[in-house]
């Protein structure tokens, strides 16, 4: 009988460690920092049943059961994140079984959902970080991460999982710790930034920064950038959904008979769709969060960030892990050859990996709607010790 | 032998009848107006070997030759328009062989290379249009290009071609002007604006209305809304060339040290390619025209131009013409299924039509760069009488 994990809590990992800072790729060094977590299921003595999941691009540590409330997000926690994102696979009886298993979920470093990020105060100047804020790498999410787990005392994970770019922090995760994980899970995700990212990428940073309200990204005292935001997640939203299903989905809405940006007026529910997604969205993130994590995204690569010179030395150091790779037939957004070269390059190596193709109308964000075709899988190489 | 048809210049058709104006779709009476337009080869006695070309989005009358300068467009004829845009399908031996045939192109109503639009001066006031343009549908340009024909004798085109938007244009003037016209031509187009058109158009009209300089279309006394208008263009270009095919292209493009537009530094040339493309396009387009023409195509309604209740009404009309319909197995823009759709409609009708896919690794825009692919047939089907 499947469950819910029922009313959960955010935590905050408070990292206050002068003498051991964390450095990021960049040079600048935090000896502060807050990480926002959340854990479901209790960890058993050994501390060897932890699974980490890496939340995707605009997710956040809220990944199963209820949240109604985290404090301090100017309004950001809105009623759509209340429901962990997860929630479908987290749980009792789930593919991420939390009777078995205690499943740790933490915001991104450079976030926005209590995570020290941009819109946090710099406990150095008592001011919002805002533009200052140093720009984050993948590494730099992982490292900040492995802090929260050396505190909460897990030294391997059972199993580290990701779907898009949460794909890429499980492999930067296990190919830069290869001794603390065991099972690692990549869901439509890939090993490298595709060009098609980084030109949809790329408009997505021009959407953001050429709006007149990001004013450089110290917007928090006035008018906060929504034009912008909203543009680059309607970019981003298409890659993330089939357009037929989008299609379907808008056949309802209403076309809005006011221009939403001056002189064009649309003449198709579609495009209300699309806009009510962007104007959605921009209430619950904040833009120099975005950027950030899509710069991040711009500039990931594996070798560099793990000190490999190729694939083959990069994932032999993981012939003790176990590989579960999974592609969704209709992903927009990391197409199935990507998965494709991973598993390569995995075998190459001769890691164990086995590799999945669901079938799906959902696109990308099959992996977020559709726990089904995934569980059984998910559950069985979990089970393997 | 092939050849070239040398130097050419622009004409200007001045139309000025106030008596028989020109009544556009959503009401403006136009009693005046310019279309600028190119013609190559000489017409017969009975007028009948005039095949009239359709450009794409942002193309122009320029379709052939070379023409180093078209007077009084504020330094938009840059060198990259001075050889016509379809010069490897226009000229003696050619695809369109001005030995036989007398090619006219026209830029569109709306437009910014020397029709009347946004950027030109309204007669009644002495001042420039800007954002009172009245808005454009296709079967607008048509009915201009139709005064056009008018002015110059053709009661019968023997053909209308068209890539891209260019296609639908062919559509609309053969469906509403079924005895205009013997053979028509569209490549690389379909018979709707898809979804996916929509959700992008949809994209590139926030990008240029976002922009701060933009103001609403009264922008052409300041500085010019470059930055929404180069992403609108790259928001465009990516579906226009194969990705693969871009990025062999961009190799050798040097990353910019400098931030484009604010915080995010680039990293790959595929960014610094794509930044260029944007700021060369800008010099030569106009924003206000731009978004006009992406107006129009959201609201193309074949059927409801022609007042026909379906398809198959639509096409009956079309039982006399012969249609030449080109696939382009690449294209990322009008995908082969778009083609697939119109070949059917037709078919369903009884219009005589002969379907041709050509394969390209260079997307939607082999249409205008692979000549050799599309001439043996274009010279065959133009042949017959």
């Amino acid at each position: 009988m499947k469950g819910s994990v029922g009313q959960v809590k955010t935590q905050f990992f408070e990292f206050n460690d002068p003498k051991n800072p964390l450095r990021l790729s960049l040079g600048t060094e935090l000896d502060r920092f807050t990480l926002a977590y959340e854990t479901y299921g209790e960890m058993d003595a050994g501390r060897s049943n932890a699974i980490l999941v890496f939340h995707a691009m605009t997710g956040s540590q809220h990944a199963a059961g209820i949240n109604t409330d985290v404090p301090g997000l100017d309004g950001r926690w809105t009623d759509e994140l209340h429901e962990g994102w997860w929630d479908g696979f987290i749980g009792p009886g789930k593919a991420l079984d939390t009777r078995k298993y205690c499943v740790i979920c933490a915001n991104y470093l450079g976030g926005c959902y209590g995570s020290t990020g941009p819109a946090s105060i710099n406990p150095k100047t008592g001011l919002r970080w805002g533009p200052a804020f140093p720009p984050i790498r993948m590494r730099d999410i992982v490292d900040s991460q492995i802090r929260l787990l050396d505190h909460l005392g897990i030294k391997k994970l059972h199993a580290v999982l990701g779907g898009s770019i949460g794909g890429y922090l499980s492999l930067s995760l296990a190919t830069r710790y290869p001794d603390r994980v065991r099972h690692v899970i990549p869901i439509g995700s890939g090993i490298e930034t595709t060009h098609l990212h980084r030109i949809m990428n790329f408009e997505q940073i021009t959407a953001i920064e050429g709006d007149p309200s990001f004013r450089g990204g110290n917007y928090y005292d006035g008018s906060l950038p929504h034009i912008g935001l909203a543009l680059a997640r309607r970019i981003a939203h298409k890659t993330f959904v089939s357009i037929t299903a989008l299609s379907e989905r808008a056949r309802s809405e209403v076309v809005a008979s006011k221009p939403p940006h001056g002189w064009y007026q649309m003449n198709h529910p579609v495009e209300s769709y699309m806009l009510h997604q962007g104007e959605k969205f921009v209430q619950r993130f904040d833009a120099n969060t975005y950027l950030r994590i899509v710069d991040a995204w711009q500039w990931f690569d594996l070798l560099k960030e793990a000190d490999a010179g190729d694939h083959h030395e990069l994932f032999a150091r993981c012939r003790d892990q176990e590989y579960l790779v999974f592609s969704i037939d209709s992903d927009l957004s990391f197409y199935p050859e990507e998965q494709a070269k991973m598993v390569h390059a995995l075998k190459k190596a001769k890691v164990p990996v086995m590799w999945i193709t669901v079938h799906s109308d959902k696109g990308h964000d099959s992996f977020l709607l559709e726990p089904r075709l995934y569980t059984p899988h998910l559950a069985h190489a979990l089970d393997r010790r």
